[in-house]
């Protein structure tokens, strides 16, 4: 029987590029796609149903592990980007992300990945997907049930 | 019996401009320097005996309830700017503090003002002193014993 | 001729509550409220037509000079809170803002002032009205022709 | 003859954890490690004699094209943290720096890597080795004059 996995999951969201975001050299200061990268996760979880909230209502936090930025170009104070999040499946216990951020002309200013794991109440790391993570691929079908 | 009460105290620490806090027209972003009150408010406490653990050790937050910041001059980056803090004694279960901002010329560059009130950890906020301030003020000799 | 000036010009706009912009005691970080001042600002110039690239193109910066905040409940992560900005009209020549921030239950949170001077590119403040600040306010019904 | 060259040029310097670079779960944000890095980084380059405003003044500026971070551990709110900048020598008209940031027991909680590149003031690329640099690099015995 064919597997209905789909390769990829995305979501692409806005940001605005706000004055304070931007450096003395009138562009984004590096340090700030982390939080655009994180915006675009969480735009996800709420277009596709698992939210940083629902983790908590399952007594599990996800810290990212990892975290990886590649820039191409600048953006400026005022502009619209689009950020996509893709998630990248893994039969191990982490959420992997994949993001492109794209100015307003549609060239790719950023590239960057995260990395999280789960993290039971306690404290302790969890080596097996949390039964609310199965879940949820489940229903997003990239698990056959 | 004449009064051992101080008028003020006070301590002053340093802040470096770091890039990522000047905004694109150079200057240090105005919403920054409620950091920078915070920060010489935390030095003040270490200074002088009274920290925000010390508060959650007691079981107490003591959350801002207003603040206020006049901007006189710019900060720029790199600039080491010297923040004075000064505790505003008061009868009432408040923790009063004002603030001036001095760039390397001595000028002042901003003066502001917060106000904290006593928070029980049930979230019931605390009309009178509570025990462990009452005890800090006396060591620092604004309250007689 | 009866004025047509209004006593009062204001946008809102929403912000939903950042995890990073929350703290360990889990509400928003009081410094944070500056910068939800300036979205709701920023989207008040969007919406009436006068933002800060329009200052810029007629060389102008608009620094800050004051601002203020009262808290009086908390937000917490998640949170979309809604951001009135209020334009108080004044014959200086300043822009003073109000604020009045809204929780999802439509309890005020927090409010807050700010006021703004004109100063033109070489750095000298601006004692009357820019011509282009005259301008919109016509535009707005805020001066007589 | 032997070449005076290092094999790394390194400092250390401390961050304290403020209040506000941690989040609901009590430990610093992890988009905050960033600015801890570009702290270490300034602070290298005022140890050994090579800092932004030196670039600036030689019409260059160094954006960051490339960041990583690996988490090992949480920092939380008061911890006093050792960060290491290491300058990792390469031919390319390139700035390579490694970071290992220590707890206060000395465990390692973090890990990462910036490259920054040489952009003229013109926006142009440099694609050698600016002579500012070259002549630093000769200074701390990186290359042979």
């Amino acid at each position: 029987m064919p597997s209905k996995h789909k390769e990829e999951l995305s979501f692409t969201s806005e940001v605005r590029v706000r004055f304070s975001e931007c450096d003395p050299l009138g562009i984004v200061w590096h340090g700030n796609y982390i939080q655009f990268f994180e915006d675009a996760r969480e735009a996800f979880g709420r277009h596709h149903g698992i939210s940083y909230l629902d983790q908590k209502a399952n007594n599990y936090s996800t810290p990212i592990v990892s975290s990886k930025c590649e820039h191409k170009l600048p953006l400026a104070y005022g502009d619209i980007a689009r950020v996509k999040a893709t998630y990248i499946d893994s039969a191990a216990a982490k959420m992997i992300f994949k993001y492109e951020i794209m100015n307003p002309q549609g060239e790719i200013v950023c590239t960057g990945e995260t990395v999280q794991v789960f993290v039971e109440l306690g404290g302790e790391l969890s080596l097996t997907l949390p039964d609310f993570f199965r879940k949820w691929k489940i229903k997003v079908g990239l698990l056959d049930e």
